[in-house]
């Protein structure tokens, strides 16, 4: 399956009291790279909107937080499908981090996100456009 | 002017890293309080764009930070009409905690929002309805 | 297990332009109840963490999305524990409002949440003081 | 004064039920530019407070609303000074998008935000360091 990367960095508005990333904001920054993902195969939003009368929601989310992401962090969000349905995707996502001990990047959270193909105005289920999927995998 | 107060708490998702509430969610906070006072008068905002084919949208924000409010601070936010236009109203607001040093409540950060009474489609300017005004004043 | 209850509102904060509850807040809700639980049982997070030099942090979240919240809303958040270990505590939640079309109320979304009790400094797990599960189960 | 420029995105996650960009979110706009312009100058956050025991806190902020962004706009965000004091600078900012009618970029949001360099631990105002003036001016 393909994979793709999108970068992105840690603001004031991201973090916490804790002084790390709000636990929240990863469903914000796995959605802005599944986003961009889509956008740089050619589907941007509101013209997939336009012309199928359908849109992907968001129906399922399972995040594993193992280490916190700072203030002034440059992440890494990857993102790739791991299952097809006939209405839906599963997708894989990660934000992770180059560590400063090794050269492998540091895993903060691992997330698995469903996203169903509905229609517009009904939220009904409906089925995938085959182009949108040959894309993504 | 009548003034109205509503009460609010601070949860780690108002939070920074500078351990204090985010500036740009006082916003947030003002917002609800203006909600919960036209609430408390009988408007609702689906039922008065129903109604009235209009809405209010802020169009001007102006707030000075005076003191940070902290995790689990208990606010209590202001708001009352200062001035009435046409089509528009000003609304000056504060958040406010009890003072651990004196019995006078600490203004932490003071508001004064603009708000414009517009047509739901076109966004132009529209008559605010007198009952909407004799009530809020 | 006890149930607590955390009744909240919807505001044009908490909403996206598909003119629902963006779904990464129901996490934000989520929390807002166990910390008022939490609290409701003598428990606030500061004074925790000055007594005993541990917090809950979140480690893992799972969300299940049935139907969308709308502006103006008022949900009921659940929340209860329903699995102990030694250092971390899972609980579900949900976020549910009064269904138009029975007195069932309808659920909206679903959620565990499992969060564990670490040292403050280090974030090393801890074992979770007995005082604190016999309240919430 | 010299002019600082960032581009960004709109996502799901800045918009509100209006269908539009929630209006408190063009402080997280204003923010990130200032925060990429003092990092495009050598100054990171973290850095400056290692190095000076001081930071920069936001003190007023005020906002003007022309016309809304919505989801997958493209925006510019400005920053300058226009005013420095020996412990505060005033920046202002703007939101724009190229326009569909003209050349000319469409300003969306104006905003004026006042800066204060204080102490990190007391919050107590600090003549601001020369070296960081000159390089923003």
């Amino acid at each position: 399956m393909k994979q793709f990367i999108w970068p992105l960095r840690v603001y004031w508005e991201d973090t916490d009291a804790g002084g790390i990333v709000f636990y929240a904001n990863y469903l914000k920054f796995f959605e802005r790279a599944r986003t961009e993902w889509f956008r740089s195969l050619g589907y941007s939003q509101h013209v997939l909107k336009a012309e199928t009368g359908c849109m992907f929601i968001v129906s399922h989310t399972q995040l594993k937080y193992s280490h916190p992401a700072m203030l002034d962090d440059e992440l890494h969000i990857s993102a790739k499908v791991t299952d097809v349905g006939g209405a839906s995707l599963v997708i894989e996502q990660t934000a992770s981090k180059p560590s400063p001990h090794t050269q492998e990047p540091l895993i903060l959270c691992e997330g698995t996100i469903k996203i169903a193909w509905v229609q517009v105005g009904t939220l009904k289920p409906s089925r995938i456009p085959k182009d949108i999927i040959q894309r993504l995998i």
